[in-house]
């Protein structure tokens, strides 16, 4: 006779599985409400209290934590023989857990005397037990594999290497769990948690880092992380970061829009009135740099626009969806990678660092508190415009200086180490007439130098965070120079 | 009477502690080699097998895992009184348990059915219990911790505060235990284990994050991320960024080298006899963005280096060591932060991205295949030079384009989403002659362009990975332009 036993949580599929385990000849223990389910179901169970002796007690904390149970969970089979006949331990072979949801529980505001009880003791100490005896002992803590695990007992039983996949699952679930435990415990005294214990999953090993003597995996179950790309080659680590920063500027609009990245930077963002028209314009404010870009759209993807991507070399391109028509002509570019925008969740940021790790939140809504500093008022059009550039120079690595027009970024100035640098990159970049174009910069002008070099390119609004000792300065020389400028009050730093 | 049990694999100040238990009116509960050091130790123990009634058996596999223990762990004090007086069930009020060495022994190259042995099953099923019945039970489970616990036993015993600290380092531990477990198992099918379990440890919120709006936090017990600074104001996040950029860039050099870093780019780099020679040249390819900027020095900083430091602004000094000397000058800088150089360790780097993240490991050592690909070799100095060049160039952001001579970086082209604008950056952004300078290139050049803006510039050799599609058009345009030209076959993208 072999033993299960069966203590869950999560009843999904227990009644199934338990029917399953009965009718190849397993004796079933339980206890709680998943004896009592399996019982209704009329599938005869033996009481884990009943097996042991000892009544359950103190309302469920103490009722599996006992030497039968688990000298039948850590046994070694060929090893413990003796010990385990002398003292009436069975041999459990297959122990079906899952855990009270503390995850879950910790969301929802419940006082801390209250939230303990859903810290599962019995069940964790059931698993990891079973879990180190994988090689004797299944432990089964999803219900996702008990369609496998029916199946196995049907035929010969777990191999081996199914019994270590299952130990695995068993050790990463009590580190999300405990770690999630502990990050709660943390939090109680302070936002960020003291100890932060934090788990990817879904990794898959890429071909190599951001370098090919680099080697690097990529880990999500959702996002741009998680999904796999429709057609084309597999996704790079540039490929992952590169599309990050492009969705990341892209859900800066409601508008339709285009956005294309390359390394790491916008080099072309626009919006229209349709997403070919914004793309169009989007390509063409760096037509020689959007070539092998990353190309964000927030709009579906019909064939005139896929007829537009397929016709250049664009190493990615995302989009909340695309006809069978577009997507079929895309396939003619058979390299090209094709994702589906995910929708935005609320993430932190983390990036180690030398010894450790830096973690940032970011707020979803940001109030920027919009002042005219200048004599002239800016016009409407210059209005949008501001708007759009300091969308685009959020994302742009700092320092950051972005002209625009209230349609498209005009010149796009990145990651100088000396802000009238971009400016003046932004202005050497560009493919259009600068002029009547409004400017925004990531960080407040420390000198009028910038303006300098913007109102002399053509720009006549010029937005920034200000908050510079020399604010009256650079204000006056706007007004010498008639730039109408805005203070956002809020910086825009990206490194 | 108060009991405590206790049960340890690292025995260090176990007796000390004991004793103190002892003096003050605990009973001790133990098993094992605990109880066998403490019985050497003239200490009165009960053994668990004795109390529970259940000879310890399994090599030791199952000792503790029995009601009478668990119950007077997880019993509810006013609750639970009376079943564990019916049961005899004494109230465990203090638990003192550290874990089977996994991590260490998991190093050790031992086959699983060895390692198995050091996952711990019955002291985490304890800690667990007794951290989930924190209101009534302390639970020590680290060494240094001891002493506060001895103090607060000769006094009033714990507070309920204290008892949650040490319930909060239960499930940190624990997170941290299981996930080294579950790491090491997965890692056994790839070198990125699929489930990816990663704890962070000794969190400081900082002041903000990248931006003011952005809330904040570094982790870290080593390295940079570990160390306070010796003066001034606390590191901002961006300090931290820039500071590791720094360094890593800083770490190329064996040589007495000196590297200024402003918005996580280089904007000066050099080498010299002395670390003020070094310095001064480094402090000169840009001036106007060194200030403001980090300073990383490779060699002790003496009493000219600080003077010079503390005569300008500067937010973030690192280097391996001071003189008393040169602390005391920089204080005149009282908001200069001032750092330790950390010895290099082996890390890998995570950064998150939207639904996941990115991990990636780079090699201590990268053989670059060095070719001269040009009818002319490059001379001994060109050589330095462009070894120079390329060290820089690795830490810059990608695109980057570096000029410079054996001494030092004199035009640093960083953050393009277009090779060729960093080339031009580069040159225009040069303080002094470019004539005979060497350029390295982080990638491939795709045309001939980026070639003929350093040519034109004055350089006259240049180092490059080489496989492009067009290399032979480059090496033409090099040999025609008389540069000699060297491809290493390592490309070094940084984003």
């Amino acid at each position: 006779m072999k033993y299960a036993l069966l203590s869950v949580w999560d009843k999904t599929g227990i009644v199934d599985l338990a029917r399953t385990l009965v009718e190849n000849d397993f004796k079933l223990l339980s206890s709680g409400g998943t004896a009592k389910e399996l019982s209704n179901a009329g599938i005869e169970i033996t009481e884990v209290s009943e097996y042991t002796g000892a009544p359950e007690m103190m309302d469920g904390r103490v009722k599996t934590l006992h030497p039968k149970i688990h000298g039948g969970l850590l046994g070694r089979r060929g090893i413990d023989d003796a010990v385990m006949a002398e003292r009436g331990i069975e041999k459990i072979d297959l122990l079906v857990v899952n855990l009270y949801p503390f995850e879950d529980m910790s969301g929802k505001g419940l006082p801390l005397n209250e939230l303990v009880e859903y810290i599962d003791i019995g069940g964790p100490a059931m698993i990891r037990a079973a879990a180190k005896n994988f090689r004797d002992v299944a432990v089964v803590t999803d219900p996702k594999d008990y369609d496998f695990i029916k199946a196995a007992v049907k035929e010969n039983g777990l191999t081996e290497a199914e019994r270590l996949y299952l130990a695995r699952k068993v050790f990463s679930r009590m580190a999300a769990y405990d770690g999630a435990i502990s990050n709660y415990l943390y939090s109680i005294e302070s936002e960020f948690p003291e100890v932060f214990s934090v788990q990817f999953r879904n990794g898959r090993e890429l071909r190599y880092g951001e370098n090919p003597h680099q080697k690097a995996a990529v880990y999500g179950e959702s996002g741009i992380a998680g999904q796999k790309s429709l057609q084309g080659k597999a996704m790079s680590y540039n490929n992952y970061l590169d599309t990050d920063s492009a969705v990341r500027l892209l859900r800066e609009f409601d508008e339709t829009a285009a956005v294309i990245v390359k390394h790491n930077n916008p080099c072309g963002v626009a919006v229209g009135d349709t997403l070919h028209e914004a793309y169009i314009r989007a390509r063409d404010v760096d037509p020689v740099s959007a070539y092998g870009g990353i190309v964000a759209l927030n709009r579906e993807v019909g064939p005139d626009m896929a007829e537009e991507i397929a016709s250049t070399f664009i190493e990615v391109v995302i989009a909340p969806s695309y006809t069978r028509e577009a997507l079929e002509i895309m396939k003619r570019k058979e390299n090209m990678r094709v994702l589906v925008l995910p929708p935005d969740e609320e993430t932190q940021e983390l990036r180690t660092i030398d010894g450790g790790a830096l973690v940032q939140k970011t707020p979803k809504d940001i109030t920027e508190n919009w002042e005219v500093v200048t004599e002239r008022e800016p016009t409407a059009d210059e209005m949008e415009a501001m708007k759009l550039a300091m969308k685009i120079c959020k994302h742009t690595k700092s320092n950051a200086i972005i002209f625009a027009d209230k349609k498209s970024a005009l010149g796009i100035g990145a990651g100088q180490m000396n802000r009238v640098n971009s400016a003046e990159i932004a202005v050497s970049k560009a493919q259009f007439s600068l002029k009547g174009s409004a400017v925004a910069s990531d960080a407040f002008l420390p000198f009028p130098d910038t303006l300098e070099v913007a109102a002399k390119a053509g720009a006549t609004a010029l937005l920034q965070p200000g908050g510079s000792i020399r604010d009256k300065e650079v204000i006056e020389a706007a007004n010498r120079l008639n730039v109408a400028m805005v203070f956002t009050g809020v910086r825009h730093f990206r490194h």
